[in-house]
């Protein structure tokens, strides 16, 4: 098999998403709208260029980057402001406000693995010098796990797997994939296409994520109705902890002992270093069959999909804007008749062999008609598909035109999903109109599970010149109300340092005991990610 | 909701399984083939009645019994004889063996807590007064974690949860149950069916074993192709350890770091007694088509479930048995042609609404046909659905005719299967050779995953007068070869204290070690269940 690194990856904007050739302007449309709902938002003065900014942390000094080269080869090590400011965070919207700032903090160095024994020699140096080490993936993280905070340490190693990356094994009896975890979905893809086979895996952040992050982060995808989770995809870790390596994920299905595999997923660097990913995969589908369809309203939409979810339909992909998304959806499809701007739209995709795929969409589709729902126009779909990963570049049109933009997502059971979407959609607007702030929210059902789905939310708001602060504290009225209404504090974007003082009221004083014993049994130095997770 | 308690329950007989009023002899036709099989085995001497066992370990003094009576009231603490020799064990053969020597092991008094916070109360005063504490569902454990093992500890409290029993509560909407932990399965299913729900997991333990159990033990059931593992059921659960109490499960999804709730499927009662459990549930099944099948060899059958598990067709039960297994049935069913005699059997059961029961099983039938599978008469699988819940009773009459019986279980990648079914074979034949015992080897595929299934064997062996300790030579053989094979210890039964030796090889030194710092932090006094997992 390919063990060939994969490193020639495009960098990501240091200071917006994604591909630098691919950042583009608000479109006209897009300005109409805004101005109609939020008014005039002035747009804020540009922030500096890459390398008018200021670090505000030391570099590692000469000889821990000695130790480092000695771990790692020398090549590989890497003190200079532009690697460290492209390290210095995720890409979440106060990331990214961070990056207008004139002083930023940032770690001391960016060291390359190229192997699991560096890895393991990276942390003993770590170890022995009293130097955090913060995992890097794709960098899409946007809960705050990879701002470069010491801890208790000297300075903080930026652990860049991206030359961990390619397929180590194909089994194309059982259909699982070995990669390496610095893998990012589209080289996995990529390579499981040459051999057949699909992964299935499409957050927002798939363009760059890697494998190993979404392990450690916990991931929902697009597609995660029909292949699940990356929690259910995965099969198999190598971990690298300061004090032993794990081998995880011996069988399908066991009964030896509490299933450790899962202590690493949503790990978020805090224990150890991922090395490796073992997923479950399929055959590349046949047939890939997309459907819209409206409802009267949300409740009759979520009836819809919980029907769906709970009878086990087989949809690879299912999910409902409610009244405010879709409307907004349909201004940017643009030619969409008045008549459905009322109610909620649903995207719909069934895959498989075409026969199965077939009959998946049949039973769906006789279920969604029992609820209420009415077929839509095909270009919905195809609007949705089309547009599936470029949300996060219109996030940075808009912050440049001064609108803020930020996402956020909770889960609950179907019984208790109208009570915590009104919890949050107050909490959120009493939160912005604390803050002078017109804005809009809008919230899909992005996936669903037999007893229950999540809510994914989208706002846009005119917080000013300064956001940063003011969107602390709207954020954290809504994370108290998810708190007091049931749901959990993240779906799929984790814990990080932004949600880890919501997560002893989610997993309990006992449950936080059970993670920093582990920390302090795999990592007594507490050199791992310390401001992740536990904060 | 009723939170009544169910006390009504039968007691298992206490040498051997089940209901006492359903004990049966070996059936004519099952003698004459054992003697063709295995030549003849005299049976045993009969084991001792219950009053006439002497308890080689002494009962709970008066303070201690005092002390516990404190905690749930004195009619709740029993250090009786017969109740102390009723918690002596599980029901593995070599518990059963256990069970006909003359001088006997058994904890040093029996608690029946009535709420959660008895429980609570009675782990305090074990941890005050340097007691073990092993809680005690419906008993059925098969892996030796009911042992009455003191570890470092002055004596033993059998923690049966008996009155911790029945529904909570029901969410029709969200399809979520919550039982208390002692609610055996049958007890639970009676509730369920009340409200039109199933929760639908059928071990062959099913007639006593508790919620509480399958979770602890991560159980899998004859219908978890289609419901999943109870693994898979769980979205909630109460834990009492002995320093704190844990809620698990708060969201069907979430990314709020590791999962906890997953460390306690499988604590095997190692770090505190699960006390409520909520599961997934579904309504009950309106049609059931059940099919049977043959295969021309093993490898063809496996094979045609591989292909129904990775397309995700939909049965509720899909299960093979080997060329062995199916010659044996063949017998027992007895009035089947010779054609069918060298082939596998498989069977086949599809549930839900009659159209989508019916789409399940036409998409199944297509895969099972390409596969070479060839359709069998309707009396195989009724047969086995008739027979479900029946082979621990003729275990009983198997031994009591002088005929060491005992069943395994692992699992491995599909790709692997051959192998691990190869070398498990090898290990039981050589093992039963150099104990000279004339055996018969039989084994099925009990449940399958997309990326491999379980291997469950069934042995009869002529083990001689007293089988004990030359069958646990023979299954140091056999998991030696599961480890060295890459199988997983266990797929259904556990750990317990039977497995123990071999889990280091199964999660790593590391993994070993998170296990204990777990265990520390949750019971410094290292009273729960000190046999069991660890070792």
């Amino acid at each position: 098999m390919s063990t060939q690194a994969e490193n020639e990856r495009i960098d990501m904007r240091w200071d917006g998403w994604g591909d630098p050739a691919r950042a583009h302007g608000l479109p006209g449309g897009v300005k109409l709208l805004l101005t109609a709902v939020l008014g005039r938002t002035p747009a804020p003065p540009p922030g500096p260029e890459l390398a008018d900014v200021t670090i505000s942390t030391p570099p590692l000094p000469a000889d821990d980057l000695a130790a480092l080269a000695a771990a790692v080869g020398p090549e590989h090590v890497d003190a200079g402001h532009d690697a460290r400011l492209l390290h210095a965070g995720g890409k979440s919207t106060p990331d990214l406000l961070r990056r207008r700032q004139a002083e930023q903090a940032a770690p001391g160095a960016v060291v390359r693995p190229g192997a699991e024994d560096d890895v393991a020699a990276v942390l003993e140096v770590a170890a022995q010098r009293g130097l955090a080490v913060v995992p890097f993936g794709g960098g899409t993280a946007v809960t705050g796990g990879l701002a470069p905070d010491p801890g208790a340490h000297r300075g903080v190693v930026s652990l860049d797997l991206r030359r961990l990356s390619g397929l180590v094994a194909l089994d194309d009896v059982a259909h699982e994939a070995t990669f390496h975890a610095g893998t990012t979905a589209p080289a996995a893809e990529a390579a499981l296409a040459a051999h057949g086979f699909e992964l299935g895996h499409f957050p927002q952040s798939f363009e760059f994520a890697t494998l190993g992050g979404f392990a450690a982060m916990r991931s929902s995808g697009q597609n995660s109705a029909g292949y699940g989770r990356f929690d259910a995809m995965v099969t198999g870790l190598r971990v690298v902890t300061p004090t032993g390596t794990l081998d995880l994920g011996r069988a399908p299905g066991s009964a030896a002992g509490p299933d450790l595999l899962r202590w690493f997923l949503g790990s978020e660097g805090r224990f150890g270093v991922i090395t490796q990913v073992r997923v479950r995969v399929h055959p590349t589908p046949e047939a890939r069959l997309m459907d819209a369809w409206t409802f009267r309203d949300f409740a009759a939409g979520a009836d819809g999909l919980r029907r769906v979810a709970q009878l086990g339909t087989g949809p690879t992909v299912i999910r409902l804007s409610d009244e405010e998304e879709t409307a907004v959806s349909l201004a940017q499809v643009g030619n969409i008749g008045k008549a459905l701007a009322r109610g909620c739209s649903a995207v719909v995709l069934h895959e498989g062999p075409a026969d199965l795929a077939a009959a998946r969409r049949e039973a769906t589709t006789r279920v969604l008609r029992e609820a209420g729902g009415r077929p839509a126009a095909g270009r919905l779909a195809e609007s949705w598909d089309h547009g599936r990963f470029k949300a996060p570049y219109l996030r940075d049109a808009l912050l440049g035109a001064g609108v803020f933009c930020e996402t956020l997502e909770t889960a609950t059971t179907w019984s208790n999903l109208a009570a915590l979407k009104a919890a949050v959609t107050a909490a959120l607007a009493d939160g912005f109109d604390r803050e002078h702030a017109r804005n809009r929210i809008l919230c899909h059902i992005s996936h669903v599970y037999p007893t229950g789905a999540s809510l994914y939310f989208t706002v846009i708001a005119g917080l000013g010149a300064d956001p940063l602060e003011p969107w602390e504290r709207v954020k954290a009225g809504v994370n108290d109300a998810i708190m007091a209404t049931g749901g959990t504090i993240s779906h799929h974007h984790g814990v990080g340092a932004d949600h880890a003082p919501w997560l002893e009221r989610e997993i309990g004083a006992t449950g936080l005991r059970m993670l920093r014993a582990v920390r302090a049994e795999l990592d007594p130095a507490g050199i791992m990610n310390p401001g992740a997770l536990l904060g």
